[in-house]
């Protein structure tokens, strides 16, 4: 079993993770280290982490595995980095959010019999504020774990028993993990998870122009206003690095959108506008 | 003080209606009417009501107070035959999402002081699905019911005195009152709630068609898609009366819509997308 993990980025997942790793009961250390340190602070008092790891390189050194919690350029230079100090015998993971590039990186400096072994991750979890002092133990609590691992990459025997040991203790933080090739990933969350928050921004962005002198109004949308701008409150610092790393498929599921709502508009009066409801129906039913 | 109300069309608002007014202590009477037999016997089941009453115009005629909780179309064919049977001292009020038709008709039937009184209202509570069975008698609690009453109306003193009585209701049932102009509610609305409605319908019926063969990418979404996407769940038996009442004021705010979207595809990597996530957190933060 893995007995020393480090947090790189100690953010709400890289805390919510800690906190997760501890309730189901798992029992090793978990080191920390974060940009900053408030972040950090939150992790430690909160018990997400055991203590503080000199730096990025310093704590994958000392760990078995080592789970990167950053942004994705982030977390393409860290990968770099910690591939010229660690072992074949060491794990790095992740939970960025598109993963072709991410694969690329694996490949080109991991995933061979004398380099360190590296599994791509993502979590379907999240809030739309980050921070540590948000962080939540059972947010991982029956959400999608996707893997865009690589048959054809290459580990030692004890890399890839702590793949499958962290692939363990994500099903105990409560989570489904679901294998998927990178391409495919970075497609289908465009359309189930970027589109919607593009949508969201979209949409706060014009009611703010709209109506955000006059902050009532927000009470007269009620709750399925709340929801559809709840997203809106997203950080910019996270998703710059999506849109940069995912641009097509993102520009694809948009256009889609606009075309859609533009047939609506042209049909608010006629007998199509009921089939697009039966369709959003069907979606809200199956 | 209202001694005696019917409630026409025991869907989910004139349900709530019955449940919010004897929970917050009224105790008068409530008849209820529906087209359907079933929501009648859940309203009568639930307590939202007291009896039956055998017609809508026999209903209202032995009220003090008639609430009409139906679609808009259903709702302008009430007034006009309600107006005909009604005298000067009875109170007609509604629940209608669009204002400016509905005013128009009670300029047309109501309010001079030898025809019945009529009070455009709309409280700004919901669900996405309908249905007595889903009533709640909290659902006004902390909402905006807004009214779009004219001064210039003419009102005999025992129906000014219902209008009053009526707001006291309001208020009684958690409501805070907002009073509009028609065009300008209609305006508004279109922003606030038809806006985020035809958005999560677009969205809904994109998805569909995009990834609604495969029933697992909705958990990977998680909350965020099922809160993008609740909306999608809503009657399009309701919505249709909605666009073909307020049908400008939405096509403007789904056009201004498309070209945010187009906006944000435009500027995935450019510096401008960071203004988007700027104006949508300062519309979330105020």
């Amino acid at each position: 079993m893995i007995e020393r993990i480090v947090i790189l980025g100690t953010g709400l997942l890289g805390t919510s993770i800690g906190l997760a790793l501890r309730a189901s009961g798992y029992r090793g250390s978990i080191m920390g280290w974060n940009r900053g340190d408030i972040g950090a602070h939150y992790a430690l008092e909160m018990g997400a982490i055991d203590g503080f790891a000199k730096d990025p390189l310093t704590g994958a050194r000392d760990a078995e595995v080592t789970l990167i919690c950053v942004p994705i350029y982030a977390t393409l230079d860290l990968m770099a980095q910690l591939a010229a100090v660690l072992t074949p015998d060491q794990l790095v993971t992740d939970v960025g959010s598109t993963k072709r590039e991410i694969v690329v990186q694996a490949s080109r400096y991991y995933n061979t019999l004398d380099r360190p072994a590296f599994l791509p991750g993502h979590p379907m979890a999240g809030k739309e504020r980050g921070g540590a002092e948000l962080a939540d133990a059972d947010l991982f609590r029956g959400a999608v774990w996707l893997f865009t691992d690589d048959p054809s990459w290459q580990r030692s025997p004890r890399a890839a028993e702590l793949v499958s040991d962290w692939r363990a203790l994500v099903a105990s933080m409560g989570s489904r993990a679901i294998d998927i090739d990178p391409a495919r990933h970075d497609e289908m969350v465009a359309w189930v998870s970027h589109l919607p928050q593009f949508t969201a921004t979209a949409l706060s962005a014009l009611l703010q122009e709209e109506v955000g002198d006059a902050p009532e109004l927000k009470d007269v949308g009620g709750r399925a206003l709340r929801e559809m701008t709840r997203l809106g409150a997203s950080p910019f610092s996270m998703w710059r690095d999506i849109a940069l790393t995912n641009t097509e498929p993102i520009e694809r599921a948009l256009h889609a959108l606009e075309q859609r709502l533009a047939h609506i508009r042209e049909n608010l009066r006629t007998p199509a506008l009921r089939d697009e409801f039966e369709q959003a129906n069907k979606f809200r039913r199956e």
